[in-house]
């Protein structure tokens, strides 16, 4: 059940089951699913509890975002989906081992509904199940013969760690980092590097001009922030619910969020420091309140649908049928509820 | 000052000096390091401190052997240093990435006579540094222009992170491990694959054929069992020494060790057991007691010695002046001390 929170952003799930009801979606969904299913399935090896620890957020389920990206923006230049599959499967391990390490290290408790890999097999297991996917992943993408795969890779790989990196001394102790400007400079590297990522070698391996790989990274660079706040909505909405095996909130991790900056901006400085040493002291009422009294939910939410509108109109000039497809992908990233 | 156990294989340390000032592989030696330097210099981003913890181990120094074979092996095969060095440089952050997470697995407290990665700069940010690595190494393969370098890559990734799995679960309550056969399929997971893997991407990267690739890896992965054997016997001499700051040997560690494998062999079924008890236990007396009766530690350089040899003969038929520092390299895992 949603509480006040995000009722208050007037938003219906319309476009939700419009996403998941569309025949080209669900076509695409079930290729990707199945393609990933038999390749979990062929890939054994010793000792099994490593191989179970590397697959067990993946068959956790997931939303397939990324793969769902790499599909589309391939078969939009012209590339046929048996292209893109193991280049999204690829993504999905990178993803997953992104996932693995990250929940190490914020001490995560619980993942896509399942206890986080380094609760179930240990940190050591976790630590060496995340290098097997990154292994594998980065053996897929050489077998595919693309060496600009690998380059992309590489890149988004060092950006993602770099905003790992930072995100860590995040804390409400040093206020600069809670502003704007440095939060989506985070974001960036942390979220929207990996859409880019899915984008550009969907696009490469299937052919694109240069023109249509820019266009298609805009695209998803800004659906990328827009995901990113709908995110930040979600965990603040959740932490003012009580529920059990949750993760624990972006506010009690003392982590960035672009909800609780919207609402420090709008308070005086005093009230700023104030709410800013509450949660350095592990207090999370008074940032919950400002938030409430500023309307910095609904404020975000507005943020969110100007960066799907810009995600839109990077698509300008591109094959109608997958201006269709990427756009209901992008009023998705406004109205998820996970 | 080496102790009785070194002293008694009989080797004498000519041929380090006569590797470490032999004019050509001076020079190698020199471009690499040059190259390496290099790169960490250009090698900038934000948090500076995720570049320190990264940067750490490679500039403690190391033998540079992994980067020594792909030039080698790339010139052997006609191609030109230049077309080796960046390969050269992937191979080094690949393996200090593995040594960073290594040494978070095994709480390790130094390495290359510096603090461990983790000791100083945290396990987080170390988790963090070796995947920066890995990315960095992905992005510069990626940036030679071929594939079939990442595939290797990966699926030498892969062999490594099974090979570290399987350790972590080697106990001498399982004495099952402690056979040569077992211990060997271990030792090819850990340490042989980075071998071959970086004879394979020199030869590739050179342009050789599919039997020079052969004659290359053959000589690479006998020349790691080589090594293996020399870093356990000089991992049971540290053990058998007292000095301040080492790193704990297998034997405190409880992991394998061709030496005592060896010693094992050689006692009664009875004898066997009971030392295998104490090592569970933490007591590594009788083991130590074990490997000095049976003079293994002979026996180990003898075997040592026959894969040098091995190594020697996949050489056969290549180009004299690379059968001349191939060997040198080969004869070098006999002698080294460290």
């Amino acid at each position: 059940m949603r509480t006040q929170l995000l009722r208050a952003t007037g938003q219906q799930s319309n476009s939700v089951t419009d996403l998941l009801e569309d025949h080209d979606i669900r076509r695409t969904t079930a290729a990707i699913d199945t393609y990933i299913n038999r390749y979990l399935d062929t890939d054994v090896g010793q000792p099994q509890e490593l191989y179970d620890a590397a697959h067990h957020l993946i068959r956790a389920g997931g939303k397939r975002l990324r793969s769902l990206i790499t599909v589309l923006t391939c078969e939009l230049v012209g590339g046929s989906p048996e292209k893109a599959l193991p280049v999204a499967l690829a993504a999905e391990l990178l993803q997953t081992a992104s996932l693995i390490h990250d929940d190490i290290i914020d001490n995560e408790r619980t993942r896509r509904g399942v206890p986080a890999v380094h609760r179930v097999f240990g940190v050591k297991m976790a630590i060496i199940a995340g290098d097997l996917l990154i292994s594998q992943a980065v053996r897929i993408l050489g077998e595919q013969g693309n060496p600009e795969l690998l380059a992309i890779m590489g890149g988004n790989g060092a950006r993602m760690c770099e905003g790992e990196a930072a995100d860590m001394s995040v804390s409400p102790d040093r206020p600069e980092a809670f502003k704007k400007k440095q939060y989506l400079e985070l974001v960036e590297k942390k979220t929207v590097s990996f859409l880019e990522e899915s984008a550009r070698m969907g696009a490469v391996v299937g052919g694109a001009t240069e023109s249509q790989k820019r266009a298609l990274t805009e695209y998803a660079r800004a659906l990328g922030f827009a995901f990113q706040l709908r995110d930040d909505l979600l965990d603040i909405d959740s932490s003012m619910r009580t529920r059990t095996g949750r993760s624990r909130s972006s506010l009690e991790l003392k982590r960035g969020n672009y909800v609780l900056i919207q609402a420090l901006e709008m308070l005086t400085q005093e009230e700023r420091a104030a709410c800013l040493i509450s949660l350095a002291e592990g207090r999370t009422g008074p940032a919950m309140r400002a938030i409430k009294a500023t309307n910095a939910a609904e404020l975000v939410q507005e943020a969110a649908r100007d960066y799907v509108e810009q995600a839109k109109r990077a698509l300008s000039g591109q094959p109608p049928e997958y201006i269709r497809l990427l756009g209901k992908l992008a009023d998705f990233a406004l109205v998820r509820e996970q």
